[in-house]
């Protein structure tokens, strides 16, 4: 049976976070100290989908082949599953600051609560770190330990490289649109996002199940990063054509300037004039120009562009998926699982 | 002999830049993106003083016990080296914002450089990353690889805990003279700054004179951790009593509020009123307060608590050296050697 939120959250409340305090309390720090990492950890980490953080028992006890996990692999693998919660909970603490961000799941980004403001590059660098407390102590004589460094470490400096991309394409302050293009789009995709969603909580998954050899884990990345990339696309979609009350925020893309699908799939389209017209319009922010940037859209029919787009990358998916070799413990039915949770989202 | 400037800054440009810029080549990433990171390497990673990185080949020399390396052994070494580099550039990048410093080594901070502002929070991250990237691609298939990649863990760890903790004792916009004490200077002074300057670089070069031993470690961190203190305690001291002509720049701990050595030491000494005038002068950004501070500092006689702190100091980290087991590879000569050329600095 999949892991449920509760059983998830109870090995962060209950192994995660104390073991990250005793850690922290062996240095005898001030207890001030002690209280503002905690609530680094809970603020920064508690309240997400945790999507991929669950991804990786779920995927784990389908490759270990069982109905359920025995206490300590279920443990195990939800630690792993914290590990990419700690990691993006890094990157979002960060990339809130360098987007100037105001809210994030509905509460005050982190920097901007009462007294913390840039504390928090180094409450950023302090929920990384705490993902190599987790994997030394919980982890350390396993087999594929140094495989778990190398994985987070491979993971991280690549979203590092897709932030950059895109915080270079598309700075909200200044719109050029002649810096964006769909090498640049798929790009920050597939490296800000598509590696530490998709490809790294399977993977963690495989070395716990003792299947990640090289070919499986190429295998997994080829199917997973096109999966990402649709993702994102699917998001970039939702994000102006979605139902707000439903999708559960109001889209900004086109206000914030972003290097998104939609706008890559318009300059490939526009005439001079409707380019002259998305360059005056795109990243500006007011509700006038970004009604003309959204009518431009229905003119180019963008839509149907869009279904297409998905037809299409949803049979190639399936392609990848079914050319799958399962003779060294990869299974299809994990990746299939994937996308039929993703193909045909509307939020 | 000991190795020159020269020699381990051309380890960085023949090597270590090159061997980084074709990793993020691989990814097909756009060339002002690797314009920019080679910009981010050189501007915050060349023209310091390189105290911390030159130790690790000059260790390493002393642990192998020879004149002079193999050009191979000599440029593993200078990685080594340029790894703690890189560790202190990221934790400079990140500390200057959230410092709010203006000027690092005579050139403005990264975060104040023509269109970079916040992006270099991100930079600060890619640094970071770098040093497992070159020690994946030259350290990989050494029997201590897994040593170093922990030893940076642990040393950044506790880097950044000792950054909280001053950074939540000592903000520069709120004075509050009772939340310092000598327990949290020097949980400040060993996190902060002991761990990645002192023993973090002798450390690596032990791994990779094959001496790292439990033991071996922990005699050097004895010796390491107080040296470090020391250092740091003349720092302090310099900051208010060094001639600016000399130590090359104005001390200015005072105005910026800094739990240092000498307000811990005057806060020990004072009588109520003499407390009084501190707490109303301590942290100002003006000359006349600081004035004040200093005039109290000669009352106090603070000069002097420092020279018998200083020969106290002295003789207890020759004690501890004397003491050194060298039977298992260790060299009581490595450690002579840092405390000589600490010992009675003035700049």
């Amino acid at each position: 049976m999949a892991t449920t939120r509760a059983e998830f959250e109870e090995v962060f409340t209950n192994v995660v976070v104390p073991g990250l305090i005793a850690e922290v309390k062996k240095t005898q720090i001030s207890e001030n100290t002690v209280q503002w990492i905690e609530r680094n950890f809970l603020h920064n980490t508690l309240g997400g989908k945790y999507n991929r953080g669950m991804t990786v028992p779920d995927t784990f006890r389908i490759l270990a082949g069982k109905e359920t996990l025995s206490p300590e692999e279920y443990k195990l693998s939800a630690i792993l599953g914290w590990c990419t919660e700690l990691l993006q909970a890094m990157f979002l603490v960060a990339d809130d600051m360098m987007d100037s961000s105001k809210t994030r799941r509905g509460s005050p980004c982190w920097y901007l609560m009462e007294g913390v403001g840039t504390i928090a590059i180094n409450d950023s660098l302090l929920l990384e770190s705490s993902i190599y407390v987790l994997l030394k102590k919980y982890f350390k004589g396993t087999d594929y330990y140094v495989d778990l460094l190398e994985l987070f470490h491979d993971v991280t400096w690549k979203t590092e490289l897709g932030q950059l991309v895109d915080l270079l394409t598309a700075p909200e302050d200044s719109v050029d649109l002649s810096r964006f293009n769909y090498d640049k789009y798929y790009f920050i995709v597939r490296y800000k996002t598509a590696f530490y969603s998709f490809y790294l909580p399977v993977a963690l998954a495989m070395h716990q199940a003792g299947i990640a050899t090289p070919d499986n884990l190429a295998r997994a990345r080829d199917v997973l990063i096109p999966l990402g990339e649709y993702f994102q696309v699917q998001d970039d979609y939702l994000d102006c054509y979605g139902n707000p009350d439903y999708i559960g925020k109001i889209g900004t893309d086109i206000m914030d300037n972003k290097c998104g699908w939609l706008v890559n799939k318009a300059l490939e389209l526009v005439t001079p004039e409707q380019r002259k017209l998305l360059e005056d319009n795109y990243g500006q922010k007011n509700a006038a120009a970004e009604k003309k940037v959204k009518d431009l859209y229905l003119e180019l029919k963008l839509e149907d562009h869009y279904r297409r787009y998905e037809t299409g990358s949803i049979a190639m998916v399936k392609g990848l998926i079914d050319s799958v070799d399962e003779s060294q413990g990869l299974k299809r039915s994990v990746l299939e699982g994937f996308l039929n949770k993703i193909a045909g989202r509307d939020k």
